[in-house]
């Protein structure tokens, strides 16, 4: 563990990642997004949301902060609650509370019709809080406590998902101790689906048991099926095969144990289209050679989404069936972004030039395995192209936000916005040295603060200081 | 992307697994973490620290839940704050803020002799807050804002530790705008050490630039260097290079640029002992196959670590000089653990049971890439060792505390204690879909609460709700 003696010359390990990284960025695309693309428009006050510079909202409400695009929100919500087939089937959706938890975006979504899907006893609360009808939250997870089990059966939530055989025998007690029946469905998991921690698998003795058990409890209705996809639903034939896997299975199950199914919660999983997953080996190719990651595959948006499943469930004759869907990423995501400002620009000679921003992983948990556009605020008209290693404030080496990406040269106290920060960004957000930013929300052109930035004394407020002298 | 048919026998992958990992798992000997290590005592009442029960802490205070041995915080800031070479070179201890947040931790510190490192405005405001004496606090960090540094330079900070030529210049202008002088080191790279974002590379022009900035500017005084090793120090040996190479780089740029560089900061990176980290290797093979991660490497204590560093800085002729040390984690790291519930068992067809507890990845981001002692609370004795994956209470596939780990025979009701927690897991936590965990003292066999578990209100304390129908 010796640490060796330094020099100045790039050794022989730098200069062959230098010739590899300048071999392989010369066949690497970079991805250059349109703003666009978020209804974003450029001129000279530099990047406008509806004639909004957000230069201007970042100085007012300080930076790092979330912009809500209130807009996109309702035009993302209504794709899917307002969606019919020909046949005049419609679903249910439900918002993902642990994707997005910020009350004033949740109650954006009720107001135009989305139900709660929660995963914990505080979603609970909060939908509860928030006014949501309890025939308007689905109950999901893999932890249900008996209190907030309690809280859900008393309410009289639209249906608990029980993950397990502990978790329904558990439904099926509390129910018993408060003289109810709970509406139940179970967590389903089929091949290539999720699975691991959650659910019961398909043909399995489990599950056999667990359907009989929810059928005969007298403290049980089992009314259906939750399926959750897993992995990221980017085109229409990926929808169209999980709706007839999710229904084929649901035929089985309910033929085999004699059981009315009748609705059925086809999960989330629906990508947000300018928003992709990085392998690993993107990872390492981008962090030691500079190559840049490829933009995101092509997806489908949630009015697609939820014409090809409703289309498809026709198809496969379940009208009649309460259908339900959760997809948070998919309408939440592309509506929010998270605005920066450069603090320092540091050459290094290893070949990076580190662009330092005010925003660190802290913030934005989900860079470490996706890639979301970056766009820089300020015109970039006639500023060169340069390559940059992207991180944060953090006292940690861990605080990379892109190991290498390609922006317009840029100058200490340019803004930056991270496109696409309303699904995880805040939800896995810690108050890491820093206190947690604030959200604004633009509706049509009028801006407001939807949570305040955190303060200082925020960060403390639960402690029990011991006295100091004075 | 198309769903394939699923079945209830295990594929050949599946077998193949299986049978590779008996014969890993054959050959890897499981970590059984003697509760010793950390004071803990077992008997009829289960795990015991100073004769109280664990249990009965959880129970009392609710699960998931920190517990601070706060005699062993004691006893790991006295062995640094009291070290003494034999030629009576002693070495002042900087408590790292961004380690472990908790003020009640960080006053125990400071009232047995420590400082403070803090690397952001909210570190510095909550050092003065708390009473430390401006001479006793060191700024670092690769981000200042203007504020932060007319809060320290106003207050007289011991030392400003600049990252970059951009840090420095802004010191130098904001100690101008005062009319102050402000103290400043220069955070440097060695060869093995940090480098990346942070600090100037040894022998570099930026480094001979920004020490002839600040040897030379009116309104700043270079007092010394910053210098942090990455990696974990583990060995005597490795301390005893550290101390050469930093002190060796002094003398260096000492003479090169006639400057008296008197505060040496040899910055953290000691080793928690009873934690290591787990390479990705190491992760997968314990994920696909089973294979338990290996006992963490032997590591000297803060005790050691001092009088290791004393005895190299005393033989390298550094008495006179100004030494600081920042060892967070090697302080406070198993000086506290996270005692959570196992919630649910459930076995999966794929060969591993799933025991899902309440305390998430979101509340132990560390378990992402370190080894940490799991220890069952209640008495082991007649229970069958049994293979477990380790899961939390997130609706997310990634909330995993540990792929593989033998444990003897779970119920539901368990407790189990995560050792080790007292280094980065409050600092990383977030609010995902559950409230952030309370925090509990135990000095002597005397239990005080030191931060109180969040309530679901304070979750949206900040939140501006619009006003719903009543």
């Amino acid at each position: 563990a010796a640490v060796p003696a330094s020099s100045n010359k790039p050794g022989m390990k730098t200069r062959l990642k230098q010739a590899l990284g300048r071999a392989a960025r010369t066949r690497s695309e970079p991805w250059q997004p349109d703003p666009a693309l978020w209804g974003l428009t450029g001129g000279a006050q530099g990047l406008c949301l509806r004639g909004q510079a957000l230069e201007n909202m970042v100085a007012a409400h300080g930076s790092p902060l979330h912009l809500v695009d209130i807009n996109r929100l309702d035009a993302n919500t209504a794709a899917i609650v307002n969606a019919r087939s020909a046949g005049g089937t419609r679903t249910r959706f439900m918002c993902s509370y642990k994707t997005n938890p910020v009350p004033a975006v949740l109650q954006r979504m009720h107001a135009a019709g989305a139900g709660a899907d929660v995963v914990s006893e505080f979603e609970l609360w909060l939908a509860l809080e928030l006014g949501v009808a309890p025939q308007d939250i689905v109950y999901n997870g893999p932890v249900k406590s008996r209190e907030s089990l309690r809280r859900a059966i008393a309410a009289g939530v639209a249906c608990i998902n029980a993950n397990s055989m502990t978790d329904l025998q558990r439904i099926g007690e509390v129910a018993g101790e408060l003289g109810r029946v709970a509406r139940v469905g179970i967590r389903l998991c089929l091949a290539g689906g999720w699975s691991g921690q959650f659910g019961l698998t398909e043909h399995s003795p489990a599950l056999d048991a667990a359907v009989a058990l929810a059928r005969d409890h007298a403290h049980l209705e089992l009314i259906g099926l939750h399926v959750h996809r897993g992995l990221w639903l980017r085109t229409a034939e990926a929808v169209r095969a999980h709706v007839r896997a999710v229904l084929a299975a649901r035929d089985t199950i309910a033929d085999q144990h004699g059981v009315d199914l009748s609705m059925i919660d086809f999960g989330g999983s629906l990508a947000c289209p300018t928003v992709d997953h990085v392998t690993g080996l993107r990872q390492r190719l981008n962090r030691s050679l500079g190559v840049e990651l490829p933009a995101p595959a092509p997806a489908l948006g949630p009015a697609e989404y939820a014409r090809t499943l409703l289309e498809t469930a026709d198809a496969c004759g379940a009208d009649g069936l309460d259908l339900i869907v959760e997809p948070g990423r998919g309408v939440t995501g592309n509506a929010q972004m998270m605005l920066c400002t450069v603090t320092d620009l540091k050459p290094d000679p290893d070949g990076f030039d580190y662009a330092i921003v005010d925003a660190g992983i802290h913030n934005a948990e989900s860079l470490y395995d996706e890639i979301h556009a970056v766009l820089p605020v300020k015109p970039t008209d006639g500023r060169a192209a340069r390559r940059y290693r992207l991180t944060g404030p953090l006292c940690t080496p861990a605080d990379v936000l892109r190991y290498s990406i390609t922006l317009p040269e840029l100058a200490v106290g340019d803004r930056l916005a991270i496109m696409d920060s309303g699904a995880y960004f805040l939800a896995f957000s810690s108050a890491f040295s820093y206190p947690r930013p604030g959200v604004v929300g633009l509706a049509g052109d009028s801006l407001s603060v939807l949570r305040d930035g955190e303060r200082f004394a925020d960060i403390i407020a639960r402690d029990h200081l011991a006295r100091t002298p004075d």
